[in-house]
């Protein structure tokens, strides 16, 4: 099976505690290895994590608040200091390239592999990034700077055939590649055998949305409609709704009403505040809305399935 | 006593490891903490090291190099977001101001207390910081970018007077302090009593000095001749001289060297290469050429002691 696992390195929100870091999570689909936000400490957990750090070639970063991106130019020194040379692709805000120029400027510093820019734009279902394998759309969020979820789509893997059919129906070798990505067969008297017939194992195609940082909003919902993990902030208990919408971030059951409406798969809620020590009641309020939920830890790394 | 202790809060060089932090260095003297350097995670290590960094009111940045500032941002913000108001006094690179400035600017922040910036001269002996217990003086440092050691000094605790000569020569009250600080006293006769007869428990005025980063320089051992503590960078073991003079960074047997012209009562080793795993034979080296030795080790908490 195709890889498709997220491991969390951080799930903390503004403040780190001692037992949890500010936000960042690595995504594999297909060994296609995504960083999505980059706290302070993120190279420090992709070692005691055992993750190799330079097989990232992508890092998307959702905002310039402090948590999710002062880990950012860290990491680039220490790929540098190892050797990197294979390009890297940085998904983020525009002003995130003058925090790192100057700093490259003021240490008298190089990177020895380039970085390539995409700025968010700020559009829903803008593709970021395709290939062979995944698509990653931004959502636009609702935050107090400008924000930028990230959906990433695995592309319909093929299909295996059937050996049986290929004799039974005398399927030529050429077509054979039509048919496990999807293609009916048709024979020589006209008959359609229909694709469903000549294949098993056909595979769902996952997906899985980031909404970090972000009030309730539910202009969300489309862009994230049916995916099978949905990661969604969710700072504070119900009993701080107040200041959760005073500091555009969410509480449990608006990160799980949001679930619902969305009709995901499951639910991962994170970014809590450091004032909770335990989580388990955080987990609770968002089961009562959305049961299907799990809770962000760090170093734990979520398969998604492909079983339809 | 006094205090007069060091917390490693971080001893890596430039790249950490899963087990070593990057530069930075808790200093008590009299229940003044002195925060020194603070590479990426400090504010983490403060909280797992249960130190509380809102009675850290003075911070000293060496230069600009990642792994001793890239901590600063997110300690900045977590004092801001746990309501601090008491203003922080930052001694660093003058370009450090515009690099904290971008990222505030950039993520639409504030913080709710002063930062007073004190720029580095680069002037040995120049005098940073002095109230009626410590003082603190720059030292010049050989690195690859401009790079500030410093020297904290102890200010002459008073002793303590033997109440039997009190009594004995009739001491007036209004003298007492005096002696305690160190002056002689005068009999009627005109006979002068000196201060070692009058008091006892006469304290060593401690000191402790940082110099990382650097590569050997003799030029140093004026600033720190006798210090009670040195802290010297010791980077690469012996093999690697070639690169440490490359890299502007010190071998084991060069820090040691320096504390032992230096005439200095401890030397710390610290800020090690990533590639030793194990830290005793960098010792060995260094214990070799200055027996009075210890490692940097992250967590650990160094008395400086007074008895002469």
């Amino acid at each position: 099976m195709q890889s498709f696992e997220l491991t969390i390195l951080g799930c903390s929100s503004a403040t780190p505690t001692s037992k949890r870091n500010p936000t960042a999570q690595l995504l594999n689909i297909a060994e296609r290895f995504f960083l999505i936000d980059c706290g302070e400490a993120t190279q420090i957990q992709l070692r005691k994590f055992k993750l190799k750090f330079q097989r990232i070639n992508h890092i998307f970063i959702s905002h310039l608040h402090g948590d999710h991106y002062l880990g950012l130019v860290g990491l680039l020194a220490s790929m540098h200091l190892l050797g990197r040379t294979t390009e890297l692709h940085l998904y983020c805000p525009e002003e995130l390239k003058e925090i790192i120029d100057i700093q490259h400027k003021h240490s008298q510093s190089y990177l020895s592999y380039k970085i390539v820019y995409h700025f968010h734009k700020y559009i829903n279902e803008d593709i970021l990034f395709e290939d062979d394998k995944v698509i990653v759309k931004a959502i636009v969020l609702n935050h107090r700077v400008p924000c930028c979820g990230f959906v990433f789509i695995e592309k319909p893997l093929m299909a295996n055939i059937l050996p049986e059919t290929i004799k039974k129906y005398d399927i030529p070798t050429e077509k054979i590649f039509d048919i496990k990505k999807g293609a009916d067969f048709k024979l020589a008297d006209g008959k359609i055998i229909p694709n469903s017939d000549l294949v098993l194992n056909k595979h769902k195609t996952r997906s899985y949305a980031y909404c970090s940082d972000t009030c309730y909003d539910e202009t969300l919902i489309p862009f994230i409609k049916n995916v099978d993990l949905l990661y969604h902030e969710a700072t504070f208990m119900n009993e701080k709704e107040e200041r959760a919408k005073e500091t555009f971030h969410s509480t449990t059951s608006q990160a799980a009403t949001i679930a619902k409406k969305a009709e995901v798969r499951q639910l991962m809620i994170g970014h809590y505040s450091a004032r909770y020590k335990d989580l388990k009641p955080l987990l609770a309020e968002a089961k009562a809305v959305f049961d299907n939920t799990i809770l962000a830890i760090e170093g734990v790394c979520t398969r998604v399935d492909n079983v339809i």
